[in-house]
Protein backbone atom coordinates (compact mmCIF):
# COMPACT_ATOMS: atom_id res chain seq x y z
CA UNK A 1 0.00 0.00 0.00
CA UNK A 2 0.53 3.69 -0.15
CA UNK A 3 -0.36 6.98 0.46
CA UNK A 4 -1.58 9.79 -1.76
CA UNK A 5 -1.57 13.01 -0.48
CA UNK A 6 -3.47 16.47 -2.01
CA UNK A 7 -6.15 16.92 -4.11
CA UNK A 8 -4.68 16.89 -7.06
CA UNK A 9 -3.49 13.03 -6.55
CA UNK A 10 -6.31 11.74 -4.86
CA UNK A 11 -8.97 13.25 -7.59
CA UNK A 12 -6.46 11.90 -10.47
CA UNK A 13 -6.23 8.43 -8.58
CA UNK A 14 -9.90 8.39 -8.57
CA UNK A 15 -10.37 9.27 -12.35
CA UNK A 16 -8.33 6.20 -13.62
CA UNK A 17 -9.61 4.05 -11.10
CA UNK A 18 -6.77 3.07 -8.99
CA UNK A 19 -7.47 0.69 -6.07
CA UNK A 20 -7.96 2.86 -3.28
CA UNK A 21 -9.13 1.26 -0.04
CA UNK A 22 -9.29 4.39 1.89
CA UNK A 23 -9.54 8.17 2.02
CA UNK A 24 -9.25 10.42 4.81
CA UNK A 25 -10.47 13.51 4.23
CA UNK A 26 -11.77 16.84 6.51
CA UNK A 27 -14.74 18.83 7.18
CA UNK A 28 -12.53 22.00 6.01
CA UNK A 29 -11.40 20.33 2.78
CA UNK A 30 -12.18 20.06 -0.56
CA UNK A 31 -15.19 18.34 -2.67
CA UNK A 32 -13.69 15.18 -4.24
CA UNK A 33 -15.22 13.92 -7.60
CA UNK A 34 -17.73 11.66 -7.38
CA UNK A 35 -16.64 7.91 -7.93
CA UNK A 36 -18.80 4.80 -9.51
CA UNK A 37 -16.27 2.13 -6.98
CA UNK A 38 -16.51 1.57 -4.48
CA UNK A 39 -14.42 3.31 -1.31
CA UNK A 40 -14.53 4.05 2.22
CA UNK A 41 -14.50 7.39 2.97
CA UNK A 42 -13.45 8.76 6.46
CA UNK A 43 -13.89 12.46 7.71
CA UNK A 44 -11.03 13.36 10.56
CA UNK A 45 -9.79 16.14 12.53
CA UNK A 46 -7.45 18.78 10.98
CA UNK A 47 -4.74 17.54 13.28
CA UNK A 48 -5.60 13.69 12.49
CA UNK A 49 -5.29 14.99 8.82
CA UNK A 50 -1.85 16.66 9.71
CA UNK A 51 -0.22 13.71 11.28
CA UNK A 52 -1.07 11.37 8.50
CA UNK A 53 0.55 13.53 5.86
CA UNK A 54 3.81 14.28 5.07
CA UNK A 55 4.14 16.35 2.06
CA UNK A 56 1.05 18.75 1.95
CA UNK A 57 -0.73 20.54 4.65
CA UNK A 58 -4.53 20.20 5.75
CA UNK A 59 -7.21 20.33 5.00
CA UNK A 60 -5.90 16.76 2.81
CA UNK A 61 -7.27 14.85 1.54
CA UNK A 62 -5.41 11.50 1.75
CA UNK A 63 -6.03 8.05 0.41
CA UNK A 64 -4.82 4.56 0.97
CA UNK A 65 -3.68 3.14 -2.59
CA UNK A 66 -2.93 -0.55 -3.18
CA UNK A 67 0.53 -0.52 -5.63
CA UNK A 68 -0.53 -1.95 -8.62
CA UNK A 69 1.34 -5.15 -10.23
CA UNK A 70 4.84 -4.66 -11.64
CA UNK A 71 5.43 -5.97 -15.02
CA UNK A 72 9.10 -7.00 -16.83
CA UNK A 73 9.68 -4.63 -19.36
CA UNK A 74 8.19 -4.97 -22.80
CA UNK A 75 9.20 -3.56 -26.52
CA UNK A 76 7.79 -0.35 -25.77
CA UNK A 77 9.81 3.20 -24.83
CA UNK A 78 11.46 2.84 -21.56
CA UNK A 79 13.13 5.08 -19.31
CA UNK A 80 15.22 3.28 -17.03
CA UNK A 81 16.67 4.82 -12.90
CA UNK A 82 19.97 3.62 -11.92
CA UNK A 83 20.44 4.77 -8.57
CA UNK A 84 18.45 8.10 -8.65
CA UNK A 85 18.15 8.68 -5.06
CA UNK A 86 16.04 11.97 -4.86
CA UNK A 87 12.43 11.61 -4.87
CA UNK A 88 11.49 14.68 -7.09
CA UNK A 89 13.88 13.74 -9.97
CA UNK A 90 12.43 10.34 -9.64
CA UNK A 91 8.46 11.69 -9.65
CA UNK A 92 9.65 14.18 -12.48
CA UNK A 93 11.12 11.36 -14.49
CA UNK A 94 7.80 9.41 -14.13
CA UNK A 95 5.46 12.29 -15.07
CA UNK A 96 7.86 13.60 -18.21
CA UNK A 97 7.77 9.86 -19.24
CA UNK A 98 4.10 9.35 -19.18
CA UNK A 99 3.96 12.95 -21.42
CA UNK A 100 6.35 11.49 -23.98
CA UNK A 101 4.80 7.45 -23.89
CA UNK A 102 7.48 6.08 -22.17
CA UNK A 103 7.27 3.03 -19.53
CA UNK A 104 9.70 3.62 -16.63
CA UNK A 105 11.91 0.71 -15.16
CA UNK A 106 13.31 1.27 -11.60
CA UNK A 107 17.22 -0.26 -11.20
CA UNK A 108 20.20 -0.16 -9.34
CA UNK A 109 19.15 1.14 -6.00
CA UNK A 110 16.71 4.33 -6.76
CA UNK A 111 14.25 5.45 -4.58
CA UNK A 112 11.00 3.71 -4.18
CA UNK A 113 8.45 4.83 -7.08
CA UNK A 114 5.65 4.74 -4.75
CA UNK A 115 6.84 6.52 -2.12
CA UNK A 116 4.97 9.51 -1.24
CA UNK A 117 7.31 11.88 -2.31
CA UNK A 118 7.83 10.51 -5.65
CA UNK A 119 4.54 10.50 -5.83
CA UNK A 120 3.87 14.04 -5.45
CA UNK A 121 6.71 14.84 -7.75
CA UNK A 122 4.84 12.27 -10.46
CA UNK A 123 1.86 14.96 -10.39
CA UNK A 124 -0.11 11.91 -11.62
CA UNK A 125 2.08 10.19 -14.53
CA UNK A 126 2.21 7.17 -12.08
CA UNK A 127 -1.58 6.53 -13.35
CA UNK A 128 -0.59 7.25 -17.33
CA UNK A 129 2.81 4.58 -17.23
CA UNK A 130 3.75 1.11 -16.20
CA UNK A 131 6.43 1.33 -13.92
CA UNK A 132 8.59 -1.92 -12.91
CA UNK A 133 11.50 -2.54 -10.44
CA UNK A 134 14.29 -4.72 -11.50
CA UNK A 135 16.71 -5.46 -8.97
CA UNK A 136 19.43 -6.95 -10.47
CA UNK A 137 21.21 -6.93 -14.08
CA UNK A 138 19.02 -4.42 -15.75
CA UNK A 139 20.82 -4.43 -19.19
CA UNK A 140 19.95 -8.09 -19.59
CA UNK A 141 16.37 -7.51 -19.43
CA UNK A 142 16.38 -4.82 -21.18
CA UNK A 143 17.93 -7.14 -24.28
CA UNK A 144 15.76 -9.52 -23.21
CA UNK A 145 13.27 -7.31 -24.34
CA UNK A 146 14.34 -5.85 -27.28
CA UNK A 147 15.03 -2.62 -26.35
CA UNK A 148 18.07 -0.41 -27.79
CA UNK A 149 19.80 0.58 -24.36
CA UNK A 150 21.34 3.78 -24.41
CA UNK A 151 23.26 5.33 -21.92
CA UNK A 152 23.12 8.93 -20.63
CA UNK A 153 26.99 10.07 -19.62
CA UNK A 154 27.95 13.59 -19.47
CA UNK A 155 31.18 13.34 -21.50
CA UNK A 156 32.73 11.36 -24.54
CA UNK A 157 29.33 10.20 -26.04
CA UNK A 158 27.68 10.23 -28.99
CA UNK A 159 26.12 13.91 -29.77
CA UNK A 160 22.53 13.74 -28.61
CA UNK A 161 21.07 14.83 -32.21
CA UNK A 162 22.11 11.68 -33.73
CA UNK A 163 19.08 8.66 -34.90
CA UNK A 164 19.16 5.50 -32.32
CA UNK A 165 17.69 2.34 -34.39
CA UNK A 166 15.23 0.62 -32.18
CA UNK A 167 13.00 1.01 -29.36
CA UNK A 168 14.57 3.26 -27.19
CA UNK A 169 15.66 2.31 -23.27
CA UNK A 170 16.90 5.66 -22.00
CA UNK A 171 19.50 5.15 -18.91
CA UNK A 172 19.72 7.98 -16.51
CA UNK A 173 22.53 7.65 -13.82
CA UNK A 174 22.47 9.20 -9.98
CA UNK A 175 22.65 13.35 -9.27
CA UNK A 176 26.40 12.49 -7.53
CA UNK A 177 27.71 9.99 -9.97
CA UNK A 178 26.11 9.38 -13.22
CA UNK A 179 26.17 5.67 -14.04
CA UNK A 180 28.68 3.23 -12.99
CA UNK A 181 31.07 2.03 -15.05
CA UNK A 182 29.96 -1.26 -15.48
CA UNK A 183 26.27 0.06 -16.63
CA UNK A 184 28.14 2.33 -19.72
CA UNK A 185 30.38 -0.12 -20.55
CA UNK A 186 27.15 -2.98 -20.99
CA UNK A 187 24.75 -0.43 -22.92
CA UNK A 188 24.26 -0.64 -26.54
CA UNK A 189 24.53 3.26 -26.76
CA UNK A 190 26.26 5.79 -24.96
CA UNK A 191 25.48 9.40 -25.84
CA UNK A 192 25.68 12.70 -24.43
CA UNK A 193 23.93 15.93 -24.23
CA UNK A 194 26.10 18.65 -25.33
CA UNK A 195 26.63 21.84 -22.88
CA UNK A 196 29.20 24.68 -21.91
CA UNK A 197 32.48 23.02 -20.54
CA UNK A 198 31.76 25.41 -17.37
CA UNK A 199 29.19 23.06 -15.97
CA UNK A 200 29.67 20.02 -14.35
CA UNK A 201 26.41 17.92 -15.91
CA UNK A 202 22.53 18.88 -15.80
CA UNK A 203 20.28 17.71 -13.31
CA UNK A 204 19.40 14.22 -13.78
CA UNK A 205 15.37 14.64 -14.86
CA UNK A 206 16.57 17.34 -17.20
CA UNK A 207 19.10 14.93 -18.85
CA UNK A 208 16.30 12.39 -19.09
CA UNK A 209 13.49 14.63 -20.55
CA UNK A 210 15.18 16.07 -23.09
CA UNK A 211 16.81 12.70 -24.20
CA UNK A 212 12.94 11.24 -24.00
CA UNK A 213 11.94 14.33 -26.18
CA UNK A 214 14.57 13.59 -28.69
CA UNK A 215 13.74 9.84 -29.05
CA UNK A 216 9.66 10.10 -28.31
CA UNK A 217 7.72 8.55 -31.39
CA UNK A 218 5.25 11.27 -32.41
CA UNK B 1 23.54 39.53 0.78
CA UNK B 2 22.68 35.87 0.35
CA UNK B 3 23.36 32.55 1.90
CA UNK B 4 25.51 29.85 0.25
CA UNK B 5 25.12 26.34 1.52
CA UNK B 6 26.84 23.25 1.95
CA UNK B 7 30.64 22.29 0.88
CA UNK B 8 29.89 22.32 -3.23
CA UNK B 9 27.99 25.87 -3.49
CA UNK B 10 31.00 27.28 -1.33
CA UNK B 11 33.71 25.89 -3.01
CA UNK B 12 32.49 27.02 -6.73
CA UNK B 13 31.49 30.47 -5.05
CA UNK B 14 35.41 30.40 -3.89
CA UNK B 15 36.79 28.60 -7.59
CA UNK B 16 34.54 31.34 -9.38
CA UNK B 17 35.68 34.77 -7.59
CA UNK B 18 32.19 35.70 -5.81
CA UNK B 19 32.32 38.37 -3.36
CA UNK B 20 31.77 35.94 -0.01
CA UNK B 21 32.08 38.01 3.24
CA UNK B 22 31.92 35.63 5.42
CA UNK B 23 31.91 31.03 5.69
CA UNK B 24 31.52 29.82 8.47
CA UNK B 25 32.98 26.50 8.75
CA UNK B 26 32.67 23.59 11.85
CA UNK B 27 36.08 21.80 13.15
CA UNK B 28 34.27 18.90 11.62
CA UNK B 29 33.61 20.10 8.01
CA UNK B 30 35.50 19.47 5.13
CA UNK B 31 38.26 21.71 4.25
CA UNK B 32 37.71 23.83 1.61
CA UNK B 33 39.90 24.94 -1.58
CA UNK B 34 42.55 27.52 -0.76
CA UNK B 35 42.00 30.85 -2.46
CA UNK B 36 43.81 33.70 -3.12
CA UNK B 37 41.59 36.10 -1.96
CA UNK B 38 40.54 37.62 1.13
CA UNK B 39 37.45 35.79 3.38
CA UNK B 40 37.02 35.99 6.79
CA UNK B 41 36.42 32.14 8.07
CA UNK B 42 34.42 31.61 11.43
CA UNK B 43 34.80 28.58 13.15
CA UNK B 44 31.42 27.24 14.87
CA UNK B 45 30.06 24.79 16.87
CA UNK B 46 27.38 22.15 15.31
CA UNK B 47 24.72 23.61 16.97
CA UNK B 48 25.09 27.11 15.90
CA UNK B 49 26.00 25.58 12.11
CA UNK B 50 22.52 23.86 12.35
CA UNK B 51 20.80 27.29 13.07
CA UNK B 52 22.74 28.88 9.94
CA UNK B 53 21.85 26.04 7.50
CA UNK B 54 18.12 26.38 6.09
CA UNK B 55 18.38 23.55 3.74
CA UNK B 56 22.29 21.27 4.77
CA UNK B 57 22.66 19.87 7.82
CA UNK B 58 26.13 20.02 9.49
CA UNK B 59 28.99 20.09 9.61
CA UNK B 60 28.50 23.26 7.24
CA UNK B 61 30.20 25.29 5.84
CA UNK B 62 27.94 27.98 4.80
CA UNK B 63 28.96 31.44 3.23
CA UNK B 64 27.25 34.81 3.17
CA UNK B 65 27.96 35.95 -0.41
CA UNK B 66 27.09 39.89 -1.34
CA UNK B 67 24.70 39.16 -4.46
CA UNK B 68 25.63 39.99 -7.90
CA UNK B 69 24.68 43.15 -9.34
CA UNK B 70 21.81 42.77 -11.88
CA UNK B 71 21.87 44.10 -15.74
CA UNK B 72 18.95 44.37 -17.89
CA UNK B 73 18.52 41.47 -20.64
CA UNK B 74 20.94 41.72 -23.59
CA UNK B 75 21.27 40.03 -27.19
CA UNK B 76 21.71 36.95 -25.85
CA UNK B 77 19.85 33.29 -25.63
CA UNK B 78 18.08 33.78 -22.65
CA UNK B 79 15.57 31.88 -20.43
CA UNK B 80 12.41 33.91 -18.87
CA UNK B 81 10.66 32.84 -15.40
CA UNK B 82 7.35 34.20 -15.32
CA UNK B 83 5.58 33.51 -11.90
CA UNK B 84 7.39 30.22 -10.95
CA UNK B 85 7.38 30.17 -7.49
CA UNK B 86 8.91 26.99 -6.65
CA UNK B 87 12.56 26.95 -5.97
CA UNK B 88 13.63 23.81 -7.29
CA UNK B 89 12.36 24.51 -10.60
CA UNK B 90 13.70 27.98 -10.27
CA UNK B 91 17.14 26.82 -9.70
CA UNK B 92 16.83 23.77 -11.92
CA UNK B 93 15.97 26.36 -14.85
CA UNK B 94 19.27 28.79 -13.72
CA UNK B 95 21.40 25.00 -14.00
CA UNK B 96 20.17 24.30 -17.17
CA UNK B 97 20.54 27.89 -19.05
CA UNK B 98 24.19 27.81 -17.82
CA UNK B 99 24.70 24.32 -18.75
CA UNK B 100 23.00 25.42 -22.60
CA UNK B 101 24.92 28.84 -22.55
CA UNK B 102 21.35 31.15 -21.63
CA UNK B 103 20.95 34.02 -19.48
CA UNK B 104 18.14 33.80 -17.09
CA UNK B 105 15.70 36.83 -16.69
CA UNK B 106 12.81 36.50 -13.26
CA UNK B 107 9.85 38.54 -13.82
CA UNK B 108 6.27 38.64 -12.97
CA UNK B 109 6.42 37.20 -8.77
CA UNK B 110 8.94 34.52 -9.23
CA UNK B 111 10.59 33.42 -6.55
CA UNK B 112 13.85 35.51 -5.41
CA UNK B 113 16.80 33.82 -7.95
CA UNK B 114 19.59 34.35 -4.89
CA UNK B 115 16.90 32.61 -2.10
CA UNK B 116 18.91 29.38 -0.66
CA UNK B 117 16.51 26.73 -1.98
CA UNK B 118 17.49 28.03 -5.31
CA UNK B 119 21.03 28.35 -4.93
CA UNK B 120 20.72 25.14 -3.38
CA UNK B 121 18.99 23.58 -6.54
CA UNK B 122 20.94 25.40 -9.23
CA UNK B 123 23.98 23.43 -8.10
CA UNK B 124 26.35 26.09 -9.13
CA UNK B 125 24.95 27.66 -12.62
CA UNK B 126 24.40 31.29 -10.52
CA UNK B 127 27.83 32.14 -11.15
CA UNK B 128 28.18 31.20 -14.55
CA UNK B 129 25.18 32.59 -15.74
CA UNK B 130 23.49 36.79 -16.12
CA UNK B 131 20.84 36.83 -13.71
CA UNK B 132 18.47 39.52 -14.17
CA UNK B 133 15.48 40.73 -12.36
CA UNK B 134 12.09 42.49 -13.89
CA UNK B 135 9.30 44.09 -12.44
CA UNK B 136 7.47 45.21 -15.15
CA UNK B 137 6.47 44.28 -19.08
CA UNK B 138 8.87 42.10 -19.48
CA UNK B 139 8.14 41.61 -23.40
CA UNK B 140 8.73 45.09 -23.89
CA UNK B 141 12.34 44.80 -22.22
CA UNK B 142 12.76 41.87 -24.76
CA UNK B 143 11.74 43.46 -27.47
CA UNK B 144 14.14 46.11 -26.68
CA UNK B 145 17.07 43.76 -26.47
CA UNK B 146 16.22 42.70 -30.45
CA UNK B 147 15.35 39.03 -28.47
CA UNK B 148 12.66 36.54 -30.28
CA UNK B 149 10.13 35.91 -27.22
CA UNK B 150 8.48 32.84 -27.72
CA UNK B 151 6.56 31.68 -24.95
CA UNK B 152 5.83 27.87 -24.09
CA UNK B 153 2.18 26.66 -24.17
CA UNK B 154 1.03 23.64 -22.98
CA UNK B 155 -1.81 23.39 -25.83
CA UNK B 156 -1.99 25.33 -29.11
CA UNK B 157 1.56 26.57 -30.37
CA UNK B 158 3.32 25.81 -33.14
CA UNK B 159 5.47 22.56 -32.95
CA UNK B 160 8.54 22.94 -30.44
CA UNK B 161 10.93 21.22 -33.64
CA UNK B 162 10.39 24.39 -35.95
CA UNK B 163 13.49 26.66 -36.30
CA UNK B 164 12.58 30.00 -35.02
CA UNK B 165 14.71 33.24 -36.25
CA UNK B 166 16.60 35.59 -33.88
CA UNK B 167 18.02 35.28 -30.76
CA UNK B 168 15.73 33.13 -28.35
CA UNK B 169 14.24 34.10 -24.99
CA UNK B 170 12.03 31.09 -23.86
CA UNK B 171 8.99 32.25 -21.67
CA UNK B 172 8.29 29.57 -18.74
CA UNK B 173 5.03 30.44 -17.05
CA UNK B 174 4.41 28.86 -13.63
CA UNK B 175 3.69 25.39 -12.34
CA UNK B 176 0.01 25.90 -11.59
CA UNK B 177 -1.29 28.37 -14.30
CA UNK B 178 0.90 28.66 -16.87
CA UNK B 179 2.24 31.72 -18.46
CA UNK B 180 -0.66 34.76 -18.13
CA UNK B 181 -3.06 35.41 -21.04
CA UNK B 182 -1.38 38.75 -21.80
CA UNK B 183 2.59 37.35 -21.67
CA UNK B 184 1.06 34.88 -23.95
CA UNK B 185 -0.63 37.22 -26.55
CA UNK B 186 2.48 39.73 -26.43
CA UNK B 187 4.60 37.13 -26.97
CA UNK B 188 6.79 36.90 -30.66
CA UNK B 189 5.94 33.25 -30.81
CA UNK B 190 3.69 30.57 -29.27
CA UNK B 191 5.19 26.99 -28.94
CA UNK B 192 4.31 23.70 -27.67
CA UNK B 193 6.06 20.20 -26.93
CA UNK B 194 3.63 17.90 -27.98
CA UNK B 195 2.91 15.07 -25.38
CA UNK B 196 0.85 12.17 -24.83
CA UNK B 197 -3.38 13.69 -24.53
CA UNK B 198 -3.19 12.42 -20.91
CA UNK B 199 -1.12 14.62 -19.55
CA UNK B 200 -2.20 17.77 -18.24
CA UNK B 201 1.40 19.46 -18.83
CA UNK B 202 5.07 18.94 -18.49
CA UNK B 203 6.90 20.01 -15.02
CA UNK B 204 8.27 23.73 -15.69
CA UNK B 205 11.50 23.13 -15.36
CA UNK B 206 10.95 20.22 -17.53
CA UNK B 207 9.47 22.38 -20.83
CA UNK B 208 11.87 25.23 -20.62
CA UNK B 209 14.75 22.93 -20.50
CA UNK B 210 13.48 20.97 -23.55
CA UNK B 211 13.27 24.25 -24.90
CA UNK B 212 16.21 26.02 -24.38
CA UNK B 213 18.36 22.21 -25.50
CA UNK B 214 16.36 23.04 -28.93
CA UNK B 215 17.33 26.73 -29.55
CA UNK B 216 20.83 26.29 -28.29
CA UNK B 217 23.46 27.37 -30.50
CA UNK B 218 26.31 24.80 -30.52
Amino acid sequence: LTLLEGRHLVAEAIRTHQRLETVFVTAAGPPLPVSDHWIEIVEVTGPVMERLAGTVSPPGPVAVMKIPEAAPPTTHPTVVLCAVADPGNAGTLIRTAAAFGYHVVFAEGSVDPWSPKVLRAGAGGHFHTAISVIDRDPIAQLDAADLTSIALVSHGGAVLAAPVEGVPAVLVGSEAHGLSTAMVEAAGHRVTIVTKPVTESLNAAVAGAIAMHRYATR
